[in-house]
């Protein structure tokens, strides 16, 4: 198993300047999940899977795309009711979603359980969802190489000690900077981040700043690099997720400590991941995008960033 | 001349989370002037002249600091009255300054006179002033490589007209993310941008995002890297002028149309000039830079958002 994922799966509803979506596939397992298993594919890895749950009105289509992207989804519960919906608006520069309705439904009192091939996966990215399931997942699981963990100002707001107590568990945090600060109570970023390793026991820290890039603070020093500007902004929904897909599956790849030109590399392929997942409503440009696409765009971001592969 | 810079010399009174400082030396001039003549020393120019204003309140020290900087001031008038003064006020993320007083004094009725010996400067950089004098400067000179405007706010509202005619006149325009929101009436950043491109006849365009870093329109593709994240943010009065001071001096080393890579360097230096201005009130920061502090931070700079140097 190279990567274990473990997050939400939901029906979207969203709305943005660019028009309105109902019942898109989403939640940060999909999101998350759809991109590690791209990359998966060009980086030669074996094994994606997801653990999460849905309702009994999940529909055999979606279900099929996990399976056509690859992704094993053995893990994946199927309860009796309904699966977890979301509805979720942006405007403005549309950085911020703001929330209209959250129906959790079968997540209720979702209890997660590892499936036995997956217990020893070499990176386990517990992506957005409740810290207490995060925490669950990270009791069952004993990833070889890496543990990454996303949250939200959500779990911020309401469930504060349990996800700084997941935190803790984790070789590797992401988070974006509203939240970093909202975690930190302060407003420069850099001392915000210092301020939220501290209290999560030092992992690696990603924050993702949108449309602004992605600054890490690493080890042997800070990181930041630009975003891919795209101009064709659709629906932001799972661009962060897809973002840590793409850097956990690179993160697969070796073993040992993450290296600071590791770390780089793994975020220049998010970057320009999360760029195409903006580009459609739901997981339709992140499914469709084609290794040519993906080629051409990475050398675009290289030419525009002057950033160099590490084994330039 | 290798470059000449226009604009404005004043005495700033400034507020920030970070405390009060009153009759700082200030001005685009002022942090341009400072910012370019640093990088001639180390590129070896011979010349970087300023054109501006002062009333006979301007104290001869602060004259003398320009000298020692090894700036040509011939080209600074002593008009009867008072210097320019403004008193401007940072607040939250202090991306923003809020202007709380602004004394044009013997700015009001200034018509700037080239020096003979700076008629054909290779570059000419016309720092934030009134776009009139800016055209008026435009009229005497003939750059003889690059011609470069920057602006604000204030201009775009009262004299956008006048702004756009002198757009026009120039090479390479460099103005902040919310200015050019501003003059295209367009959210998304690269397509305001490119509006703006249009407007003023295609420049090259150079759009400061502060902690964001800088993102450029160029013929041969977009450019974008990250700032260096400053944790000591004192004021970022000038941080724009100094920036553009460093950018220019850069760009008056070499002759030619400007190339990607070319002003993709000069952006790199310019990020880090800037990054040591925010750390005190007014120029301190900036005058007292080390050519050994400076290299420290580029090389920590080129680390962290693993920029090239055009000849690696």
């Amino acid at each position: 198993m190279d990567v274990l994922i473990v997050g939400s799966i939901a029906y979207d509803s969203l709305e943005s300047p660019a028009g309105k979506s109902e019942n898109e596939l989403g939640g940060s397992a999909s999101y998350g999940g759809f991109s590690a298993a791209f990359h998966s594919k060009m980086l030669g890895l074996s094994d994606i899977a997801l653990v999460g749950v849905v309702g009994d009105d999940f529909s055999k289509n979606d279900l099929s795309l996990y399976d056509a992207a690859g992704l094993n989804i053995e893990g994946i519960e199927i309860l009796e009711g309904e699966t977890f919906r979301w509805k979720g608006a942006y405007h403005g520069d549309m950085a911020v979603a703001q929330t209209l309705e959250t129906h959790l439904n079968v997540f209720e009192n979702f209890v997660p359980k590892v499936p036995k091939f997956a217990l020893e996966p070499n990176v386990l990215f517990c992506a957005n969802l409740h810290p207490s399931i995060q925490l669950s997942v990270l009791n069952q699981t004993t990833a070889r190489r890496l543990t990454v963990l996303d949250s939200m100002n959500l779990w911020i707001d309401i469930a504060r000690d349990e996800l700084i107590t997941a935190m803790k568990r984790v070789d590797l945090v992401i988070l974006n900077d509203g939240e970093i600060r909202m975690l930190a109570g302060e407003q420069n970023l850099i001392l915000a981040g210092k301020i939220v390793q501290e209290m999560a026991g030092n992992p690696i820290l990603v924050i993702k700043r949108g449309e602004h890039g992605v600054t890490a603070l690493h080890r042997e020093g800070i990181i930041s690099i630009p975003a891919y500007p795209v101009i064709d902004l659709i629906d932001p929904t799972g661009c962060g997720d897809s973002f840590a897909g793409a850097m956990t599956a690179h993160l697969a790849k070796g073993d040992g400590e993450i290296s600071h030109t590791e770390l780089m590399e793994s975020l220049v392929h998010a970057t320009v991941t999360a760029s195409f997942t903006l580009e459609s409503f739901g997981t339709d440009a992140l499914r469709a995008i084609s290794p040519g696409d993906y080629q051409s765009r990475l050398i675009a971001y290289r030419a525009l960033s002057n950033t160099r592969l590490s084994q330039e």
